[in-house]
């Protein structure tokens, strides 16, 4: 029975030491996934920044590793704010972005003085005038929407043109006129972003033309752009017959540059930010589990202690992951096997009709590439307590968060004196 | 501009003193929802408990209420277990549920001394193998797949043969038979769990026939039980066209009771038990949300403070949900707004396409019918802290868990020291 190594750790060993569900992290694929947008990046003509989209995964841990590589932050609310500036994470080059942020949002992006992604009149008022009350000036980008279709999941497609995100692309020249006008405020940028797990590139490329024509449309009405922020959605391959057809950082950056390219010729060139996530931190981690039971029923069910309280995407976007046997990692795959968590909802699937080695209660499976948007959108739902996770780095480990216990269900919960 | 009132009092001042996003549980409503149950079912000839299912709303607070009327509990986790043990829920009337259990979770049921619900040959051995080491017995019921087709959201639709849950019903005789020899395990029930939101009760009646069929094949076989559980399930009207035909507990005996009528008549009369859960707390909560910008896109878009990662029902199982405007709550409805969170996805989406009187930013709109699988299913996703609930009686609110804190972003999150 051969093991499952990751990050040069014996996976068995792992969930034997911290126990199960268990989230383990590979320091080393972490860094060189970042890594492989700088050396694509850093060739090219035009600076580039990184920001690291914290949704994906706001481990502090990952966070401090990224900070030290020169990853900037894109922020989604003041909490993931926090944690970048707790990870030392360069606040001039972090975005706060989101499409509802609160008054007390907007007093923490102009008090932390970082740049903010304004999505709406609203938006530029409420921040034009706590900027006023606070006396300080912020620095702005207005989020577009690019009305671009990328083939991807609904729920991702945030570039729709019916999508919640951003100023309708018509209306862009308009709101950047009055933001400019605004003594507060000081337009800096654009920024879009058209969907998450993109895998056909191209439509980068039609993003960067649509923001680069604003921005040149902005410097003949007089309105000099510092930067164009695209986003993030850099797809991974999830599938095995996706992992030929992934998109690389370099492959991007081609679909990019000629839409870069042309502007330049016109004397526009603005600088680039890009936000990945999935990309950085997807292939990083494994979730692994313990099977509780293996059931020949209509299928064949192999039920493990992890759900879609600790791993959403499959129930909630019909998402594909890999799994493995941890503890049988050579055998021969020969049983069908649908892998499901221990929560009350029929759709609680992680991994439907796969090929395994013959699975029996006790043993281990992986769920591969759950680095992005595992434990980020992880839940108590069903009265579970959330699992610990585990940095690697050749094949020594350290706890990075500790397993929750019954205390944190009961943690903030107050029974009224009537009641006890 | 008058405001929504909600167990007596005043939404707006509640979202004033306690902050938002904020649910808010009307004790009168939960009790009378759950009195529904019991005035239903104690006219009727058959010894009924009622097992409030603890997934639904897990608030301690909300259990000790439901403790107080004298209810049993369906819990799917050891952590559930806790909660109710600690609201002091009779262990006796408290069932252990699941498809994956560790051998942590069959400890925890036998030395609780509560019943366990059988979900296949590995539990049902482990079960016995954990009994004979603690010295105890236990009694259980076998989880029945009686592979019946409510008209549901195929994510909970639980009862179809495809589904994860029980053994299927042409082997339930002989796991009873394996049961039944057993030494430390003491078979007492047959549950089943079809679906949740039907509203159409006569399923029901097929699962109260189908469960009655194989009690009367066990007593002939010689095996005598003593209950048969036909799980939760029952609708609400979330939408206006399904208040008027959403079943009444009385309705839901009314299609129960004709099978066991049957029964009765052969000699074979076991307990009735019934998991309602949505049907108790649903209607008892609403979550209440401040407007952060409205703006018009392609949409008219009203941006409130709570999504997805409070209210995860709308984009999982596309749940609809009544919104209500809770400080302009008579002012006429003139415009159309979508209603959507702060959470990074598009498919951040509370409600479509509703009429409401004019909405503008520092609103506040109510989510209602949010108490079944609202924050229960939470998550700090996108670094959110989770909100606070309160509980309101006659007017007096009393806080029963206190909003989340970025502390609690951190909690249990450790950096390695060579991070530091």
């Amino acid at each position: 029975m051969s093991h499952l190594y990751f990050g040069g750790a014996d996976v068995v060993e792992l969930a034997e030491k911290y126990g199960t569900p268990l989230y383990i992290t590979d320091e080393k694929r972490l860094i060189e996934n970042f890594r492989s947008y700088r050396t694509a990046f850093d060739d090219y003509d035009y600076n580039t920044d990184i920001y690291y989209a914290v949704k994906a995964n706001g481990n502090l841990a990952i966070l401090k590793l990224l900070a030290r590589e020169g990853a900037g932050a894109d922020v989604f609310s003041t909490g993931e704010l926090q944690l970048t500036k707790l990870a030392g994470i360069e606040r001039r080059k972090t975005l706060f972005n989101g499409n509802s942020k609160s008054d007390d949002d907007l007093i923490a992006a102009v008090e932390s003085g970082v740049r903010v992604s304004v999505d709406s009149y609203d938006e530029l008022n409420a921040l034009a005038s706590v900027s006023e009350q606070l006396g300080a000036e912020v620095e702005i980008a207005i989020r577009v929407n690019p009305d671009i279709s990328a083939d991807v999941n609904p729920k991702i497609a945030t570039g729709l043109k019916e999508s919640k995100f951003g100023i309708p692309y018509k209306d862009v020249m308009k709101i950047c006129r009055a933001a400019h006008s605004m003594r507060n405020i000081s337009l800096r940028g654009l920024h879009c972003h058209i969907g998450s797990q993109i895998l056909d590139v191209s439509v980068f490329g039609d993003a960067a033309d649509k923001m680069l024509n604003l921005v040149a449309s902005l410097h003949e009405a007089g309105i000099e752009l510092e930067f164009v922020d695209l986003g993030g959605g850099l797809g991974i391959g999830y599938r095995p017959e996706e992992r030929a057809i992934a998109p690389t950082p370099a492959e991007l950056r081609d679909a990019i540059s000629p839409a870069f390219e042309r502007k330049k010729a016109a004397g526009i060139a603005p600088k680039l930010i890009l936000e990945p996530g999935r990309s950085i931190v997807g292939s990083a981690s494994i979730l692994v589990s313990r099977v509780n039971a293996v059931k020949h029923a209509y299928k064949n069910f192999v039920a493990i202690d992890a759900g879609f309280n600790l791993l959403i995407r499959p129930v909630m976007y019909d998402a594909y992951h890999e799994v493995v046997v941890a503890n049988r990692y050579s055998e021969p795959c020969t049983e069908l096997y649908t892998i499901v968590g221990p929560i009350c909802e029929a759709g609680d699937i992680i991994a439907r009709d796969r090929l395994l080695p013959e699975v029996k209660r006790g043993d281990l499976i992986a769920i591969l590439d759950t680095g992005a948007y595992g434990f980020s959108m992880s839940s108590q739902y069903n009265g579970r307590p959330r699992c610990a996770e585990v940095l690697v780095r050749d094949g020594h480990a350290d706890l990075i968060r500790e397993r929750e216990s019954f205390e944190d269900l009961l943690r903030n919960q107050k029974v009224p004196a009537r009641l006890r």
